[in-house]
């Protein structure tokens, strides 16, 4: 697994961006998100060249200049927003997380069918481009597509270089219907994930969905790896001074409950809440000795459904804390901001980690928490989770849409012995710590391998 | 295939209800809906002995005298509301019609956990205990259970009866994911169905949905017949002076569009009307020359949901006729009644039929339409509808979420060349007199005879 491989990875986000300071220098910052964490060890390892959008004025210079590990393709401004902000989020987010209340949305009307065409379309063709153009000079890098903005482009590759090892993985969920979305959507977005050689997924519910959706339309290898975290940046992070700072403020009772999410609507947080007000009319005996602490993350904003959301978040908050609290209890403490070390002190300090996602393609958040909690906590986990395959031994399970379901396995989780705490957390920990994201990025190179010489033997038959 | 079976029919609603006249005296009414219509054939040929919920007064009067052809059981009111208002409408139905928005609703609360145990569990409990108590005075019969109601029924009798033969018929959609539904539910349900010896659906992608739901829990026959409707019955009612004086009584211009529908939001009532209002934005040359003519059966108007979707179809309306109608012309002509003449007046003479159900376990509109239509009208029909995947060939296929679409669809069915036109009415109507109730019966006794020899061959085996 050590020999260094020529690989391009393609997402919508890349692993830099790039500004200007106030001197007019170029300055280099760090791209977000848990993929650029997630493949630092196969840049490390490997001959990685990256292919992303650009996303600022300085990411066009120098996607103009050409880059050579990192390689920006700057795209028509409006064909992005369509791309971006009509196409894969919301309408493949919410159709793959299965957000949509098909009774009145979503309706596809011709901005959504223009969207797709001189938005979608054309941003993956760019991609595709892109692509191609490496492999120009890399003929034998394997090409690594991620996620569900790129879906067209592996075909468009596929049809341009018919000998190209492609392989896409999807991070959020595969949904058990796609109907959702009408044909002229559909068939390109199978036909495009089906021109890889490999297609993998976090877990084998999304994988097996996939295989469904495709019928008898075509084939390719199908394969399910969870993601994981980096143990060793966690430990660090968890010693951190930011970390014990950030401890220190956290105010607690007898016990803490904690979530950490985006305000997301596929995380699930108003339900969370109304678990909690059901968990506390049922047991009055747990009236000032419990909290909860929400660290949120303001997400999306600028996308009607998600400023909605937060505010029914705030509402529920409300109602909570009105119904229960008094001046010596404030039952929820509602922190919305993006503040890891926070989510870092919190991970070390919760008793109860509630993760009820409506579903979630894996959610490392039930993942970074019992690495580095110190209380023995207990995991209360959304069986759709993607990380509820790999975690549910040693989780309590819930139903995300079952209200009662939660308050009793809050109520649970609060009265668990304590050598079954220890038990389940010491569980978790050290499957989290057996299988970090090493073993993630060995196993899809281990799948590239396997794609390669399926590939040689066919040339050779052929 | 003409051998006369002893079967005994389970379903929630029965063939015939009670009650009394002015005078005191019973008279029996028919019991509504399609089933009775379909069973109708069986009953005529075979030993059938129906087994449903008593739903009068007189219905439980009945129920103690004891019934031969009709066994009515009576079940405890409140437990009958929870498992009919509860589970049954609106969970299972929003559930397997993928009617929910799953970031807000449902919420399954502690009175839903109270209706599952209380009302469903406690109502299948009550069939179970009726189908054994006729299989003791009728050991070789044949179980024939219906719909969505009876879930658990099947594993009760299964273990009072190990060696009945048991067969369930889904009349409704079986979605591609049942994980709205806590294990707690969805574990007993899918043990449920498992005890048949045959689970049937209309069609074949509700049947993969089921076996891919089911994955390796246990094992069934799962087939897959679409039900359909007597011809005869159908041309006498087109040539009956009912119709005839309904026919008088639709207003038409040069062209008419028809919809008939009960107001469920299945249906897809609203974003029908919001296509032919963007389809006469896009055409003002079609404005005075088509009208809309929705004939809706107001539907569970005692379900909030429902209440609430009937008043977003009138919004809709006026919404439509507000923009576009003036004193010569009304757009669309709401209907909202129960008359079935005046549907059958509206099949004759529609020349596009619209059928853009959200998700629909077969659709028999698609079917009764095309059987009495004059005017070589157009099928407009859902992909989601199971009845697409037999008429398909003859239809203009749309997707019910894609407005868009749905309003190209009216354009291009209202301007179909005529010939095409006749092509295609000639095609459905020969496919629904080709397969007709008949056959639907006949493929539910074949399948019946092929688990009867199945479970000989194993007795002999064993």
């Amino acid at each position: 697994m050590s020999r260094k491989r020529p690989l391009i990875v393609v997402s919508n986000r890349g692993p830099v961006t790039y500004d200007r300071d106030e001197h007019g220098a170029r300055v280099e910052r760090r791209g977000g998100g848990g993929l650029v964490t997630a493949l630092r060890g196969l840049r490390e390892e490997h001959d990685v060249t990256w292919i992303a959008s650009a996303s600022t004025e300085e990411d066009r210079v120098v996607a103009r200049e050409g880059g050579t590990e990192v390689v920006l393709v700057a795209h028509d401004p409006s064909a992005y927003d369509a791309y971006y902000n009509v196409i894969a989020n919301p309408l493949l987010w919410f159709v793959q997380h299965s957000l949509w209340g098909l009774a009145d949305a979503p309706e596809l009307d011709r901005a959504l069918h223009d969207a797709w065409h001189d938005g979608y379309v054309e941003v993956n063709a760019a991609f595709a481009g892109a692509v191609v153009a490496q492999l120009d000079n890399n003929p034998d890098a394997i090409v690594f597509f991620h996620d569900y903005h790129l879906y067209l482009a592996p075909r468009l590759v596929r049809e341009a270089r018919p000998d190209a090892l492609l392989a896409h993985f999807v991070h959020i969920p595969w949904p058990g219907d796609l109907s959702t979305l009408p044909s002229e959507l559909r068939q390109p977005i199978l036909d495009g994930l089906l021109a890889n050689d490999v297609v993998g997924f976090h877990t084998e519910r999304w994988a097996r969905n996939f295989v469904h959706t495709c019928g008898d339309i075509g084939t390719t290898t199908v394969t399910h790896h969870a993601i994981s975290v980096d143990a060793g940046e966690f430990d660090a992070l968890a010693r951190s001074e930011a970390v014990h700072e950030q401890e220190q403020l956290i105010a607690r009772g007898e016990k803490l409950i904690v979530r950490v999410d985006r305000t997301d609507p596929s995380k699930n947080i108003v339900r969370g809440f109304h678990a909690f007000e059901l968990f506390l009319a049922e047991h009055p005996e747990w009236h000032r000795r419990v909290s909860m602490l929400a660290l949120l993350d303001p997400s999306r904003q600028a996308v009607p459904e998600y400023a909605a959301y937060l505010e029914r978040i705030e509402q529920a908050v409300e109602a909570v804390n009105g119904r229960f609290g008094d001046e010596r209890w404030l039952p929820v403490d509602l922190q919305v901001a993006d503040n890891f070390p926070q989510s870092v002190a919190a991970y070390k300090q919760y008793d109860v980690l509630l993760v009820n996602a409506v579903f979630d393609g894996l959610n490392l958040v039930a993942k970074e928490g019992p690495l580095v909690n110190t209380r023995d906590g207990v995991l209360v986990l959304s069986e759709n989770a993607g990380a509820h395959e790999e975690l549910a031994p040693w989780a309590v399970s819930v139903n995300p849409f079952d209200v009662a379901g939660q308050a009793d396995a809050i109520h649970a989780a609060l009265t668990m012995p304590d050598d079954e705490r220890r038990r389940r957390a010491t569980g978790l920990r050290e499957q989290v710590r057996a299988h970090g994201i090493a073993a993630w990025t060995s196993a899809q190179l281990a799948d590239f391998d396997a794609a390669l010489a399926r590939r040689r033997s066919r040339n050779v038959d052929a």
